[in-house]
């Protein structure tokens, strides 16, 4: 959807005019009160769910979660994905035409910073031309809940319901700090040429790859990569792994376990003693998702987005007074954490259960026991999805679907 | 110290010649029998106490634990620190003249793989040399505590006790993820030549910077950050943090806090909006901490350092018991966690703990609730040194000093 008035950035700078690539699934009501709309995080895109046509691996990133029968349950929900500002998904972002340039050029480093709040703005003025003026729900996970958050104190009346998921009020110290590491690695590469790199065709690959290396490391929990991983040697790939990774769903989720196989040869072979080559299973796993993701991310992309996760923080105008500043929500809310994220622990959930209280809203919460870190939001799971299939059930009644 | 014959390495290679850099404090008694061998870590040396005449920031990395006075007394130990091989401290390492070549040139990329079984073994050898048969103690903190633990296992009748601390029995799976994005990051620095930078005159800067950054991450705890830097912006580094950065401690410690003052600032002033400047202080301090890093540190060094990190690990011999790999120990244990140390926590030393229970051997073990993550080992802690010195009390009992 072509946008030809501009947008206003919480920076102050704007966007002159600007495309929102969306997907909607499932059909809007006759009173237009079953609209859920679906946030997506960092590497993911509107396409949240379902499978292209005569594309067999082209499921959206939250297929498990999100179709007919499912826990957002398309036959009875209006569901709508839409693509951020600034990401490479399709809607307006670092790699296309800067309008302000005479010559054509792409905005590069130019693109302006952008942040939670103006993708729920620009969220907004899409579900307007949509004819949607209430929303049943938003929903999203990690930075997409920091979205549905927004929605509740930017746009109150404009929704019913806020589902949270595995999200957090802000960033940590430490969150920044892993993002800052990795935003390093791509600024540093010699192939970012200052965030101009498409004029010299050419991709900062080796940063891409570390920054996603290091944010697979903090989606895992530690149980689950000793699991799947361990101390296993190479070999272990020769003998089913490559296939396994290779076949892996490409939203960063962990592949399902082949099983013990892999798991088995874990002490058989001998160290090649090499600082180089891959021993480990894990460096394979790394190596391969680092590569798989720089050869389709934009690097403009990810230092917005990361910066959008670190500038988050609706307290912050309240002198840090979460309580305070949720009390401009006005919807019921669902919050659910998982016990082994580390990146977004449950305690951040819970201070947002906390300040909601503080407000007596009204407020469901979960801590899913799931071994899988921060991951587990994009993972099948009986008890999380029961939970999500019971609020979403609940709210079919409210809204007459 | 030089040694002229060929040392085996557990890769079988050798190597063929090499100099150990090493330091002694405090006397060796007549019986020969008050000699504590202090191990290092990754980044560290042979410099473990005391400060060079003339040259006032130059405190050894475990200055607060070693010295006259302290937990490990010089007045009563004879206290011995050696830079291990591959090193980059004054010991043969990577930068070295290779002698296998006829051209004079340096080791580099060359260098063979070493473990901490071969470090071990080395300083065993230059204890013969200093006419120390027994050892009272090797001690160690992280990779040092593998060195005081293999030492347990390949001279067992050397050594009267081992003080392993803040270490584990190998590394997870997590551990060696975080060690291989950082060996990426160098090894695809286009400065790095394969490892042979030093022909072309550079270094990989780009990538150490890198790959310090992401180990001060795991040295910290999440608590201690938030503490420190918390969400506080830039500003806060002109109002006297980088002076505090600047004269912090160089072997990777965290400063003393400089009071409130920075914390104060947090809330003031606005967002740059920016996704290349520094916004937040922790990012000015990790930057800091790359830079600095970057400037002393062999990039050949630190991918050899980390490989001994991984491919540590008696219990593999064994099929992966523990109970039988320490079998071998004989010497009495004490052994220090830190409840917030996430990168070697506290099950992992409870694993060594429960092993050499299994074997009957006698164990002390200390569980310190410090907030400083794995950095706890090298402050300053009145629980933790006030373990470690009843422990060399008795010991220096034992050993009639």
């Amino acid at each position: 959807m072509h946008f030809a008035e501009p947008l206003a950035l919480t920076s102050g700078a704007s966007i002159r005019a600007y495309d929102l690539s969306y997907e909607t699934y499932g059909r809007l009501n006759a009173e237009r009160s079953n609209a859920v709309l679906v946030c997506h995080a960092l590497n993911a895109s509107h396409h949240v769910a379902g499978v292209y046509e005569g594309q067999a691996k082209s499921e959206g990133w939250w297929h498990s979660m999100i179709g007919p029968g499912k826990p957002l349950d398309t036959d009875r929900f209006f569901v709508i994905g839409i693509n951020n500002l600034g990401s490479c998904f399709g809607s307006t972002g670092p790699m296309h035409a800067n309008p302000d340039r005479a010559d054509g050029q792409v905005y590069g480093a130019d693109f302006p910073v952008v942040t939670v709040e103006d993708w729920v703005n620009a969220q907004a003025l899409l579900l307007d031309r949509l004819g949607i003026q209430t929303l049943a729900a938003v929903m999203g996970g990690s930075l997409g809940g920091m979205q549905a958050l927004g929605w509740t104190l930017q746009y109150p009346d404009r929704l019913r319901h806020a589902v949270v998921i595995a999200s957090a009020p802000n960033l940590t110290a430490e969150n920044i700090a892993f993002n800052e590491v990795a935003r390093r690695a791509i600024v540093t590469d010699p192939d970012f040429h200052g965030g101009n790199f498409y004029q010299h065709s050419v991709v900062p690959k080796r940063g891409l790859r570390i920054a996603r290396m290091i944010g697979h490391i903090t989606y895992l929990s530690d149980d689950v990569m000793n699991e799947k991983f361990g101390r296993q040697l190479r070999n272990a790939v020769a003998n089913g792994g490559a296939t396994e990774f290779a076949a892996g769903p490409p939203q960063g989720k962990l592949a399902p376990s082949g099983g013990s196989a892999a798991h088995e040869v874990a002490s058989v072979g001998a160290y090649l003693y090499s600082t180089q080559e891959v021993e480990f299973q894990i460096e394979s796993y790394l190596r391969y998702q680092g590569d798989k993701f720089a050869d389709y991310f934009d690097a403009n992309t990810y230092l917005l987005i990361t910066r959008a996760l670190d500038y988050f923080d609706p307290a912050r105008e309240h002198c840090g007074n979460l309580s305070k500043a949720l009390a401009a929500a006005k919807a019921k809310f669902l919050l659910v954490s998982f016990a082994t994220d580390w990146r977004f622990a449950p305690a951040r959930s819970r201070e947002i259960v906390k300040a909601l209280l503080d407000n007596q809203r009204e407020v469901s919460y979960a801590e899913i026991d799931a071994p899988h870190g921060h991951d587990g939001f994009l993972l099948d799971d009986a008890r999380y999805h029961g939970v999500v299939r019971a609020y979403f059930n609940n709210m079919a009644q409210e809204v007459g679907v």
